[in-house]
């Protein structure tokens, strides 16, 4: 069943109502829709547009319903096609009649406007937290880490030695941004909706600046048309969510190498991976894969809300309700992931005996015997020639850098004296790297501070957000 | 809970088993499972791999777990995980520790990979069902409105006039093609992936032609372990439903076009139709802004399998388990928008009056006025010309082309005579296009007939796929 | 040709070296990458790195290099691979062996993150301008149009009449939240990641800061594995785009809805349109209809870029050289589509004649109807049920709302008295609309100034980033 | 400068003309378009719409600017928008007036509409031959490579050792279905849209059969409007791109993984590789790594399209005009990827003592010792439980199954006997593997057969199509 009236004569279709109905998926904004109408409520008895008893007795009725909610009670049916009618019919059969004075000045179009602004800012903050919670994760690894050091690599290929802190802070960095992305977007989102009715506004004397201040918004939406068609804030969302992915699914991919035999970098947590119904050998990094693979659904939903507004005119249509479904999953996964891969990362156990060896077994010191050389006064292109031919004939003799002879050394070059091996231990060349945001020890250290700082201020910035959201009406 | 042995030592965390597990979804494929199943037991018995009596009981519990499915009456959960293991937990319940012996030569790669084919076998079936129950549709529509005109449109201008029914049959085709790419991907879907194991096939005897015949399957897969990680068949499925709601989005537009009071060529269905909350004479195109709406999700889920599968090396990873949301929600949305846009279409009206009056409201002859004058040996870049002119000054005068003296028309150029006004009447313009495929009323014949057999060789074609589906074991 | 030294043996194939060099696309990039190595130099000269008349030459020779740029005269060619290579030859051939120095201490990996980082600042500027013209030229048309009414639909159905500068400022709210979403990405983008080296930072005493202040960065960025990997500011810019294109794309279509004969609400500048190579009538809004289109594009460079970064792992991939071509293309689609909708709109000129009518011939007016009704006691509920009734009788008897007699009226409801007409005429109707962010005159009014009071932060904001990207070294 | 008349009155602007303008990616077309124009000419006269004479000197006309472009040596001008108008120019150019006569019963909609078929029948012939050559590269890799083992994966994790023959068949049937497809699509392409005119058809006496025939398309398209309209065809294209990139990104994947130090399976050729900048020692797999990457420009390309028709009513729109770049740079990247990746892998040297070393390097023998429980009599559930400890106990001991004594394996399960250890040697673990489909030497011998024999049928295939396409007119 859809809302009729005498406008229109013959009943819908069954299946129609199942395919227009989004209770469903709806419901996800029952608490938003009951706190909004509360504020609504409150809006209409200040402005004496129903009476004060009237209002009374809606917010008490809206109270009643929030409680049940919360207690799991509350039942939903598809007859009633959206979380709109639910509630409505809810309080229409607690307090009867009087009910009906709650949609004074109203639409659906500003209360479902208003509802997905307050869900969305609910959301925003919890998603900030739980990548405050996955930062904070990385940065505590880096540090527990140590001074330990692990191959660096570019195309998969062994590059030069780093700090496994740094690598990892490599992620931290990508994370925190995440945060400032979503953080920097709560001045677009934070605007209430309610009063711009159907599309022109309303022609009663409201207060759209109470309402607005009633909910924690910063200021009513300038424009009612804009209002009731504006779906960018949900785009923000579902782009940042996008973007966060591919540092997610990087994250997983490279743990899901180091897993792997051929790497034995980590050892995961057995509580997140799977075995066999076949292979009793096997132990599957599930949750990495699942991770990965959600970048899946994540790239498609922002896909889906992009195609649903390419070529809308003004203002609202019916089209616009397929914004919620992609929302809420994003939502749902983006959290979930970020809560679980944390998880991970804490009881992740580093195989540090094997990566320190393996640190020591490739030709990723090239670079620094370059360097070497160019420190003796070879020009860079030469040495960087030199030095390639000497790792094909070290490839060839199955020796690394460090295994050849000063005197083979001196056969491509006379510059090469004794010091060239310190010169070329890993250690020595990461020690080197002392410039800001390098992987020197000394540059994690002060790096370490600046994440610890920037964090300390987005978590303060979280808290004003999260206080702002704590309405209590 | 996941299944776990003793390779891996910690249980699993809650949250982790809930972004795990599959079983809110991939119940979907209940009656695939169990049919494979009974299909896989038939072939361990004729391969004496288990005994005919061990057989018979497994079949029996399974046929049992089948009616139970049918009947509405299994329960699902989520602690074990995914489908498979629901009813392999079912089936345990039922007979025993025999229910063990089902899993003999079989592995959950190969087994979600045969029950996914068997799904979209069916799928396919359906969808092509409704794919002609819509073509029928506007063929019949086609037929029904006789030679009806209405304006063509080129970039939404006024073009030339044409008959409706051609318009009609226009989209008439395209569903045509939609038909076509789904019955011609079947050749690839309809192999029997039973027997390639987790991928490396089986060392036991068993005879994968055998289960391949049961279950009406051409042959079994070429190679196990692309018969594990193979998902074409999804891409496939997902990329005709994008096309083809290229075609329903494109339709749907017109008739919110048509029905709105601008156009007003068409009066909707009132039970495809919603009113609004707050304004009462509002009668709103819902169902067709929802289809065109939904091309969003239909998009989304294409992208969403593009990106999991991208950079996947062989075989199978957990990745795989996000192909079947896209997979059932494209399903699912396109079947319902074929079958509810097929009945809106039925039960739309048109506007014949207002229809046929606009054919004659506009300059749609022009191009004919055009072809008249090269008639008289006036060369058609002239020609263009001197009616664009024409135009022009008709627009400024506010007259039609038909109305415009004859006089007048000689100032522009002497070669016109009086027969131009019987040349440029719309009905005259329709019926000179007799060439195949164009407008006029003798070409439109020939198309529907044409329309008409291709129906009938698809329907042929299809029932010899449903009979195929139609398995019973 | 590729950069080839002795570590491999082969010559590259034909094939493969048109594939892999990037210089068709990346000498956008070229004045960026002058520009960066003028900075890099002059840090290398300050940190005595190499000496001061070596510096001296490199930068003469670079700038020498920039003049030819300007003036058109350099040449690229493919077998340098990429505008680094092609501009290093360049200066070699210029200055001889020196040049090589100009290599110290940096890779092509923060060579090519530090010129695209500089080209996205221009470009955002650019964007910004161009994005401030469009919302100047929306809001002056709003001035330019007064008290114009005109109708307001949702479902693209009759909804409410409301101010056409209303209207018209819907579109100017969301390009000004296109504004600020790009100021608000600044932050992200203006660090400077010279000095990250391949991935590891430098061993050598370069100083990072210096360099960060001589281009005007913010700072440098914190981490030099993030720094060669991290592609987020180009995926803000890519969403961003995206984003601004739901609102390009709503605009042209609006435009184009207007422009037909059906609704004939504007007449669109000849300069933007075109006519058919057939029909000699046509006037096509080919602009729009390009622009609209092009939404493709964007949402295709967006799933570009996000696609290829789908599970990379740590650091630079050649998979990333792949990031330009789309890019680039949004930058220049996105910058040409604002100015040229800018122009057109200018010049496009509104029926108001015809507005004027239609606003006046419709059922828009029936919410205040049941406001009306309302006012006089009635619920709203009931009142919204009377007016339906109402409006199926008039359509039937052809009659709008304001032309049915008072005794008609009342044998719905004897609430109704001769005030209703004067209470239902859309000029009251749009009057009584006083509230914030309303469609009434005096709302709009203030409206405009927020407006414009926006614009002015923003272009202030604008300003300062001009001054910081108009590095002269 | 665009196409104008009388019918507009003002310029177009410069930008416009240069955001309009299509030649420098249409240009493409212009020997589908030259061919297109021939038969055209040659139908009309056979019909007698134009004289014998005026046939001759514009096909003569044609004819001559065939051969300059063949020649590099005809000039396309934006100022003439796109290649119908640079192609027509130049034939006025050649022939004077009488070119004029050429566009007689022709419209751009419909021109363009048979040139992009003409397009992509060539290109479809280009792809399956390029597909068809890489599938040969891995059928005689397959054979090249014997009898090798190499461990298989799933999730990344060691699962059953395989034939590496058996691997590589798997690539080469994903293939082999991205064959299947295009050939499949062949049927809907192969219509010739000419005399769709711009949406209605023609009101001359033209033969569309002839038109047909003379460019070997089975039939003319059957319904004008849709004629013009249709972008199936390229949809189809591009999805199966997409398609077939989600296998070449997995089989890029593969080897990236296999030419890591990690894995060393592989030695890539030289001639596909590239080195770095600064870091002497590095051999990076460039050209896989691009061809991961483009993956990405592969699914924008698809989503360009679905969002340019997303909503589109009928017939044609400018918007239309957007579909050429991405399918141009599809067929592009797809054909140069297949070609390159071929070259590659003929090139690249297995490291087989690594391979056959690590084959017995892990515990992927584990599902086998399982099974040889079951032999022996333990239920299936039973079995896997005790090789789960068995294998905890292994590694812990940094022991592999073949390693452990009998005695140690009887303290597990008194069913252990010696014959175990030939029963968990990988040789003998795949020489079991003996059902179609499997890994088992004998399997993959009649594997190969079916492949060769399904490969000579596409050969066939494709041989027809290539001479349908070698139109000589």
């Amino acid at each position: 069943m859809v809302l009729r009236n005498s406008r229109l004569t013959t009943k819908t279709s069954k299946l129609f109502d199942s395919f227009n109905a989004s209770i469903n998926f709806d419901q996800e904004l029952a608490e938003d829709d009951i706190l909004g109408s509360i504020a609504h409520c409150k809006m209409l008895v200040k402005c004496q547009l129903i009476s004060a008893s009237d209002g009374q007795k809606i917010v008490k009725g809206l109270k009643q319903i929030q409680k049940e909610f919360h207690q799991g009670k509350l039942n939903f049916t598809e007859q009633l096609e959206d979380v709109h009618m639910n509630i409505e019919d809810q309080l229409l059969k607690k307090i009867g009649a009087v009910a009906g004075k709650l949609h004074t000045a109203r639409s659906r179009n500003d209360q479902v406007a208003l509802d997905t602004r307050l869900y969305l800012r609910r959301q925003l903050v919890t998603t900030v937290q739980n990548l405050l919670g996955l930062t904070d994760t990385l940065a505590n690894l880096a540090k527990s880490v140590g001074d330990q050091m692990i191959p660096g690599y570019t195309h998969l290929q062994r590059a030069q030695p780093v700090l496994l802190s740094h690598y990892l802070l490599a992620y931290a960095w990508k994370f925190s941004r995440d945060i400032e992305r979503l953080l920097s977007s709560w001045d677009r989102l934070n605007r209430c909706p309610l009063g711009a009715g159907a599309l022109a506004g309303s022609g009663l004397a409201i207060d759209r600046n109470y309402t607005a201040k009633l909910l924690n918004f910063s200021a009513p939406t300038a424009n009612s048309m804009d209002s009731v068609s504006d779906r960018d804030h949900l785009l923000e969302y579902l782009s940042n969510a996008a973007i966060s992915f591919t540092h997610l699914s990087g994250l997983s991919e490279e743990f899901i190498l180091w897993a792997s035999q051929e790497f034995a970098f980590v050892d995961l947590p057995d509580e997140f991976c799977q075995t066999s119904s076949m292979m009793p050998q096997k132990k599957n990094p599930d949750l990495l894969e699942l991770i990965r693979g959600k970048s899946g659904r994540i790239n498609g939903n922002l896909i889906n809300l992009l195609t649903i507004l390419k070529g809308l005119s003004q203002t609202y249509f019916k089209d616009l309700q397929e914004d919620k479904e992609p929302l809420f999953d994003s939502v749902k996964t983006w959290n979930q992931s970020l809560i679980l891969i944390s998880e991970l990362l804490k009881k992740t156990k580093f195989n540090t005996a094997k990566i320190s060896h393996e640190v020591y077994a490739d030709y990723s010191n090239a670079t620094d015997l370059a360097d070497y050389l160019t420190s003796k006064g070879v020009s860079f292109r030469e040495a960087h020639q030199i030095v390639g031919q000497l790792v094909q004939v070290a490839i060839k003799q199955k020796k690394y850098l460090l295994q050849i002879a000063l005197s083979d050394y001196q056969k491509f070059c006379p510059s090469f004296t004794q010091d060239l091996y310190a010169y070329i231990d890993p250690r020595n060349i990461i020690n080197r790297r002392r410039v800001a945001g390098s992987t020197g020890p000394l540059s994690v250290k002060v790096q370490l501070k600046d994440l610890t700082m920037q964090l300390k201020i987005q978590k303060k910035q979280l808290a004003k957000y999260s206080k702002l959201i704590n309405t209590k009406l």
